[in-house]
């Protein structure tokens, strides 16, 4: 029998494993153009927290009862479409399930890149065209900019510290914790801020950007967005990704540095991933040739089976991941 | 004697009268090229409070001892210029002060528009050019936003009200006092929020802001800011002018609603003036068009006297003003 994780009750704050339950999903014939697919990685990722409110957003809530959902990989046991047979790899959004039933319209082939097919969930999906456009187009980083990302050893940050190293930048990563640190490092960033040290983000931050930060890409908020406020550049960039700080709390963010965005002409610009999926071509070439030049690494913290899914995805609001987190099934 | 004022010591928090005093200038003869210039009107903006703080901005913090500096209208009274005569008025940015020597390089005949002269330090001047290129650069208000600016029966925001209309706009002001909102109103504004009601502004704004709002014009920060952030449409701008709120405050600013800016893509924008200065001639010419068109209201608070000035500075900050707030020598 299949199985799908579904959300019991809207959570306040952190969520916990009372507000998922795991049902069973009805057995049934395929319909003409639909395909059956067994999930073999499923993802889990920040955002999804959002979709657990009751509120209007860019991405509509998840309903009670019924199956989540989220970016999945797979491959194909039964077809009824002609652009599909059995054996294929696909990826897909009906994510948090063992097997998935789609019409052929809502699957896609793998992009043909030589990479592991759960890399298309991290680097080479979602999180890195996030990563990609986040910090090229909407921060509109350039050769010589000094570029701080927060949240750096994450799937999306990991992937800004390697594309802004690629393009020329000074970069400058947090992370919590001096492994995660160290891999940071490993990845290329010049200098990289632990945030669980006990020092202020602001004063670490200025400690190491000495001639302060053009770029800042933002996953985190709160007081990372403030350090970055209180040493940003004359005319610097904010792309706000993500604000893992935010997602649980019903706290204020408070910020001592608001005030600089006007001197220094800060321009701080919230984006979604899905503005630019038009241009996702741009991606995967690029991508692809960093990839050929082995200057792209990445890093996969796997949590196995399906049962431990909500585990895996409340590890991500812990600091439990180092890169992409992924759910194997 | 020409007299002027200067910073004895750095404030912290909201200046005192002790922050103030008169000194005598030297009266000399005027060297090759300087003009003499007999002071009638001084302007006192908010920007100023910045100037008394010891750190680097974009305008350097004012010398304790010296004369401090401001916009100013005078009558120039000698010449030692070939391009000023006895009887010129002109503008120059030696103000606090009754009389000015300058070199002819930093004094301007006024524009040649038919308005009292002391309009060009407030609407056909600095916040006026503030308002112009705020609202229609930094934040690219266009025919049928809802734009909500705060501070509206301020210089800058009554003229932001006043563009905002004349381009098809639907205006949203807020302004502390029956008496300022109903100036506002009458300049246009489409509603206004008396923030001094005791109704949180989010909530004054959600009732008047049905459709939300495209473009915030932000010269106040704290929670007008969070107010635009809860109420801000998809793709809203918001151009930051001045955060009157923090100023004298060192309290940090909280935010509960800025998480939105990554769903709704919001564009935050510092900026100065300063920065359109070689783009004047548009300025003008929009703003002697509508004056033509008697679109142009203006209100001044005026406070008579040198020996007042500091008192008229300080009204800035507890709303002692409806329109600008001018020094009459």
């Amino acid at each position: 029998m299949a199985r799908a994780w579904s959300l019991t009750s809207r959570p306040e704050g952190l969520p916990s494993d009372e507000h998922f339950a795991l049902i069973d999903l009805p057995q049934r014939d395929l319909a003409e153009g639909e395909v059956r697919i067994a999930n073999q990685w499923l993802s889990v990722d920040p955002y999804m927290r959002g979709r657990m409110n009751d509120v209007k957003s860019y991405t509509p809530p998840f309903a009670l009862g019924k199956p989540m959902e989220g970016g999945a990989i797979g491959t194909v046991t039964e077809s009824r479409s002609e652009r599909f047979k059995p054996g294929d790899a696909v990826q897909h959004f009906a994510g948090w399930r063992d097997e998935a039933v789609l019409p052929e319209s809502q699957v896609q082939p793998l992009p043909e890149l030589d990479v592991d097919p759960q890399a298309f969930l991290g680097q080479l999906g979602m999180p890195g065209m996030t990563a990609y456009f986040g910090l090229l187009e909407v921060a509109q980083a350039k050769e010589g900019d000094t570029v701080f990302v927060s949240a750096a050893a994450g799937a999306v940050g990991s992937t800004v510290v390697q594309i802004a190293k690629a393009k020329g930048c000074h970069v400058i990563g947090s992370a919590g914790g001096a492994e995660k640190c160290a891999w940071v490092q490993s990845l290329g960033a010049d200098a990289v801020i632990d945030y669980k040290s006990g020092t202020p983000v602001v004063k670490a931050l200025g400690e190491v950007a000495r001639n302060g930060i053009d770029v800042y890409f933002d996953n985190v908020g709160g007081d990372h967005l403030d350090a970055a406020l209180a040493h940003a550049n004359l005319r610097a960039r904010f792309a706000i990704c993500g604000m893992i700080d935010v997602y649980n709390s019903s706290k204020p963010t408070e910020l001592r540095y608001l005030a600089r965005l006007i001197g220094n002409r800060i321009r701080i610009q919230g984006f979604i991933v899905s503005d630019f999926t038009d241009r996702a071509a741009d991606f995967y070439r690029d991508m692809g040739g960093w990839l050929k030049e082995d200057r792209l690494k990445r890093h996969e913290t796997v949590i196995d089976g399906l049962d431990h899914m909500p585990e895996a995805f409340l590890g991500l609001f812990s600091g439990g991941n180092t890169g992409k987190m992924l759910v194997k099934v």
